[in-house]
């Protein structure tokens, strides 16, 4: 029998209008009620921060995916634990999990709700299962790997370079042979991305040469491959600059989550025509099956130094909404992640 | 030695503004100069109407294809004719040619301006290698084929289908075992598209009704498949009516060649991500090594009596701009075709 009698979350208290600000999140502290038949306790131990998820915030949001998180209830997030208590043989007790819960402390789950439990490599973090080795490491990979489908030569382009999951991609890219550039908010990070994460060139989308003009700069031939992470304007702008038979991996719109109307109208898709290119949207939980392949290769190429994976962490669930509006302020580098 | 002297020309006289009218247009007769070595004279038999090229007529117009067409020259044009006089000898006397030269009763040419020899099928009319086997054929087949990639039961969307490419597509995506709905913008040529062409169901864009809740509503699971000849609004309505792993076959983009600034933003573009989905462009020239196959299996189907070839005829050249302008204004049915 577990002593745990009380589980703290991060609620949602009311939608945002615009910009999230951490008043608009709460802190509680609410009993854990018995784990009932063929349910297990998790005790969370990472929480991932995921710009994403902001768009389910916005009153009436609906897709595939989730719908509008609702008021007051633990925000609905990717979480990494072990299991402490078990009645269900397919989760037992010690297990490590990755699944979609809720900011919160401990997650009382069935396996319904997309749990996965991790074969852990003991040479590596835990927390590399919600970064290089997790959601944001599958998105780039398959993103990547599988829309994208650089070939050596390739011009890549990356926006939110600096980014949970641009910061891989760009990598990826230079072991896939292509030459890349990251678009970033500003010269800091820009700087980070050359230095640190091996970005040829990068692009500051905040200074008052349109982006446009500083990637036609640099990649006089085009862009061979996009992959975004910023929708609207951005998107319209790198529709300019794409090369014959270009492919853009449509991953991310964070320009856009904050909005409540309509995304920013994409004025240049006819580009795609005369540079017979094309956009394409996915999801990395539509690779589930191979998730293993991608981790083996992911995690080879961090062993060999040749990718790595960086992280912002957040210490204490109680700030994890101060971190959530930092990320989605651009004031974050890599995967943004809080220990509980 | 042959004794014609003069050849008839339509001319751009000034750039449209808005709306393109028959007085933007004039006819002109000019001396024919005797063809140096290397050249051929072709007479012209039959002029394409193409909504595409409309927009080269604007100023400023430059993509991969073509630049802006200059003032009072003959507007560019596919055109298909006969060579009657040669000094080339890959194009040797009454080869049939369709090249790209212009609205003009004989061309001079070279061979260098796409010019193609044709071997004709005695069985068909000359003009269908500017319809079904031509052009517009080749762009519906590609098109659909490639980029959009229908499977037996499918639900096939298709704008402007009462148009020379929709025509055609819709048709294909029968063969290819797809329910089809076609767009339209009245209800007589909603009507001819189901009694004429076998679409299973039409839309007709002019109602109240936006065209997604009546695509929703006859396709509630979905499209699979969206060839669009029309862009702005349309592709953005088509966005919200989108299947799982749905393709777009971005092939034109009628409603916005006429437009002198920005295309209409596109705001659902985010639907590709919910859905998985695609959007690619394509230009048919880029498949001309598989022409002879396609042209075999249209043919065929012709012969068969599975595919019609809707075909608007319009009689001597100097009523080409009228015909052109009543095309762009969605009054005519099938491809548009002048017989010189």
């Amino acid at each position: 029998v577990i002593s745990v009698q009380k589980s703290k979350q991060i609620v949602l208290l009311r939608r945002p209008d615009g910009p999230i600000r951490k008043e608009d999140f709460g802190l509680e502290e609410v009993p854990l009620p018995p784990i009932g038949d063929g349910q297990f306790l998790v005790r969370n131990e990472y929480l991932s921060l995921d710009a994403g998820f902001r768009q389910w915030m916005n009153a009436g949001a609906s897709d595939n995916y989730l719908q509008e998180m609702p008021l007051g209830k633990p925000v609905q997030s990717i979480v990494l634990g072990q299991v402490i208590e078990s009645r269900n043989p397919r989760y037992p007790v010690d297990a490590w999990i990755m699944g979609r819960t809720a900011w919160e402390s401990f997650s009382i789950a069935d396996g319904s709700d997309l749990m996965s439990v991790l074969e852990v490599d003991a040479d590596l973090p835990p927390y590399e299962y919600l970064a290089a080795l997790g959601p944001a490491g599958m998105t780039a990979y398959f993103g990547l790997f599988r829309i994208g489908q650089p070939k050596e030569g390739d011009t890549l382009l990356v926006s939110a370079a600096a980014g949970g999951v641009g910061s891989l991609v760009g990598q990826l890219g230079k072991i896939a042979g292509c030459t890349t550039i990251g678009t970033s908010s500003s010269a800091e990070k820009c700087q980070w991305l050359r230095d640190e994460l091996g970005y040829d060139h990068s692009v500051n989308y905040r200074l008052d040469v349109p982006v446009s003009q500083q990637v036609r700069e640099l990649a006089p031939e085009g862009v061979d491959v996009f992959f975004d992470n910023v929708g609207g304007e951005m998107l319209d702008q790198a529709l300019e600059c794409l090369a014959l038979n270009a492919r853009i991996v449509l991953c991310g719109a964070v320009s856009q989550y904050e909005k409540t109307g309509k995304h920013t109208g994409i004025t240049n898709l006819w580009q795609l025509v005369t540079k017979r290119a094309r956009a394409e949207g996915f999801m990395f939980s539509d690779y589930v099956d191979e998730y293993p392949r991608a981790i083996g290769e992911l995690s080879q190429w961090i062993r060999e130094g040749k990718l790595r994976s960086p992280v912002e962490m957040t210490s204490g669930i109680e700030n994890t909404a101060d971190a959530f509006c930092r990320m989605l302020a651009g004031k974050t580098r890599g995967k943004c992640l809080v220990t509980v």
